[in-house]
């Protein structure tokens, strides 16, 4: 029936080693033995369920901030993406950008309060199980924080973008309690006031504030995470990360931008470079292959990554595998959300010669992931700018991975 | 601006006890104030986080099989849906049912094989690498146990309906597979076989096997827990759990059905009863008010649940306040995917006064999620049946809550 189709397809026969097995009749005497697991406690085996201990990906420091205890004052953690399938963020793997004061808050819910003031009709100041009177609802979004960029040094996927995630966040609409307390004319922003020691403030629009943004106290099923801002953080959809305040008290209705701690040149003379710096661009990249990983040896492979962007779903994302001379379109491959990482991937036949892979997102208001020339001329500096400095407003620029012909796969943006 | 709109929706002023502070200056004093987290592991902050010590929902097992370790052999338990928010269930939570030799088995993913045979033109065995040599896909998808069922005895939606969670599942398309070995003429059923001492096996029909079954090895992000098969496992998105076969290591292709150890009265004279309990029929509970909670007094609520069918879609969920006189279209606040939880809301104003809650789910067939009377009818027994009796075929029937006066919630089934 499908053999011949089959057959054209060949997966394994590129490289794969499956084994034919034309004269057999049972499989009992060749599959994998069972073993019973190690001994596991009670709570493990009925209360909340562990991973296996043969799954060991886990988050690392980034490079600069190796440990987060050296003060307890710089703590960020990366996400292991090339470990990671689908589009969903395990909580536990979700990366963490704090700073200035990062000592994670520990509240008992019963306690907690947001208050909403500023001008508006009735300031108002919510319990956690006043909140949940209020609608809810579930979307999934990515968060990226501004300090994801690629460094010539950087070697792995996880040092070069692990500072983005995402997951299904259940929380009410920020536009229901702004209703609720009933903004002033003359209003035109936001500040929104975390916990931490410097409050982790940012500033935004009303417009934004009464779109999409979230307060939310669920991720991914269950209560925020300690890390996420339990019991309460914001979520500013498409926004660089520093907007979704984490252990959210306060949001203050103004009639002006208000500068805060967490201003990362936001006030800047060019209007463009200004309000870029606020909402991430289409972005992507592979995850496999990607830097620090080992190819066995030419043959047929599932390319794939994430992609996302800050203005909306995922429309496109195009493959280049001779260094961006020309562009197929990938395979979406799992669920498309607004404002959401994206799973794509492909067939590639790897021949074994040296040649580097790279990917470009295409989003719903028609924007493309650009170059690094690309970027640099938009923030009007020179390509080289970018292999000393950071980057000047949100890094999306296309990540190449170059295939050396021993299958060894490098960090190609410097 | 909003104040009017704002007074008119009265979240607050129905039941809720949101201070106003109508002279607040600065709300430096009445925040709560953040203390330091208890000593956390280097591991937990950054390798791999966890939940916060106030949070403390956990599994529990069936009522009828208290323990998991009474000689191993049977181990049901069942997520806690009543404190689930959004679809994606945790996969620390996701419930477990396994029997007739239920010790996890602890594969190391490297020896670890697939085999397909049968009636195919290539037997081949696959190792996980091989696997993901494969084009793959990421799909949000429920399980739920046929033992999933409401008895009057049950007081918690956690035991009337915590058989069921839905994940974002990762793995190749079986139909790909079966394509790669190439499946001959007059094959008409695969036979799908785990691990466990009994193996584990299932037969479906070819036809559902090409359409969009998985053979997966993605939950949530991650490879598969344990408990959910860890490393493989296959996916018969909206069949009876039974078919979703854990520790999956051979899939055999027949052309006739197969009995197997796992067969629950599929073998029936009716031939409507017996392709009912293969897949599920258009299904809802209502997870909040639900049995067990208590209702601290009248005033306006967030009623939520979660729906599903192994139909399809959800079309949409309809409630019921007053018993099943009167039914209204609920919110959908989620999103929408085939065979898939959705999380469904409305706002519900209490009046203080006994009364019947309960929800029903139209899926993109048209089907309706039926009442017991109408379930019992469609089985051919009397309704007093499901009073002694589990229930023949799924048990897809109308759960309703009664609220008491006192603001307590009890199961309404008898």
């Amino acid at each position: 029936m499908a053999s011949k189709k089959a057959s054209r397809r060949g997966f394994l026969k590129a490289g794969a080693a499956a084994a034919a097995m034309s004269a057999m009749q049972s499989a009992g005497a060749q599959a994998a033995v069972p073993q019973a697991q190690p001994q596991k406690s009670l709570k493990e085996l009925v209360g909340y369920g562990e991973r296996s201990h043969f799954v060991t990906s886990v988050r690392v420091p980034v490079v600069e901030r190796p440990s987060p205890d050296q003060f307890g004052l710089i703590f960020h953690v990366l996400t292991p993406l090339q470990d990671q399938v689908g589009s969903i963020t395990p909580s536990s793997l979700h990366f963490v950008g704090t700073h200035r004061g990062s000592i994670v808050p520990d509240f008992d819910p019963k306690d907690y309060r947001l208050m909403i003031h500023g001008m508006v009709d009735r300031p108002l100041e919510f319990t956690m199980d006043e909140l949940k009177r209020f609608p809810s609802v579930s979307r999934v979004h990515f968060i990226e924080c501004l300090g994801n960029h690629s460094r010539p040094e950087y070697t792995t996927v996880q040092q070069t973008h692990g500072l983005t995630s995402s997951s299904e966040w259940t929380g009410v609409p920020l536009s229901v309690l702004l209703k609720e307390v009933g903004v002033q004319k003359g209003a035109a922003w936001v500040v929104s006031e975390g916990s931490e020691e410097v409050k982790g403030a940012g500033s935004f629009r009303l417009a934004k504030a009464m779109d999409d943004c979230l307060v939310a106290y669920g991720q991914n099923g269950e209560p925020l995470r300690p890390q996420q801002g339990f019991p309460l953080r914001l979520l500013v959809p498409g926004f660089e990360g520093i907007y979704n305040t984490k252990w959210l008290r306060r949001i203050k209705v103004v009639d002006r931008y208000y500068m805060t701690y967490n201003d990362y040149g936001h006030i800047q003379k060019d209007e463009e470079i200004a309000a870029l710096t606020f909402q991430w661009g289409p972005k992507s990249v592979i995850t496999f292959p990607s830097g620090g990983q080992q190819l066995p040896g030419p043959g047929i492979y599932q390319l794939t990554g994430l992609a996302w962007s800050g203005g909306g779903a995922v429309r496109k994302v195009e493959v280049s595998t001779d260094g961006g001379q020309t562009w197929k379109e990938a395979e979406i491959r799992g669920a498309v959300h607004p404002k959401a990482h994206t799973r794509f991937g492909m067939n590639w036949k790897w021949d074994g010669q040296e040649c580097v892979l790279q990917s470009r997102c295409i989003d719903e208001l028609g924007q493309v992931q650009p170059t690094r020339a690309q970027l640099a001329q938009h923030f009007k500096v020179t390509p080289d700018y970018y292999k000393t400095h950071g980057v000047q407003g949100s890094d999306n620029m296309i990540q190449p991975w170059r295939v050396a012909s021993d299958g060894s796969v490098h960090n190609a943006i410097a």
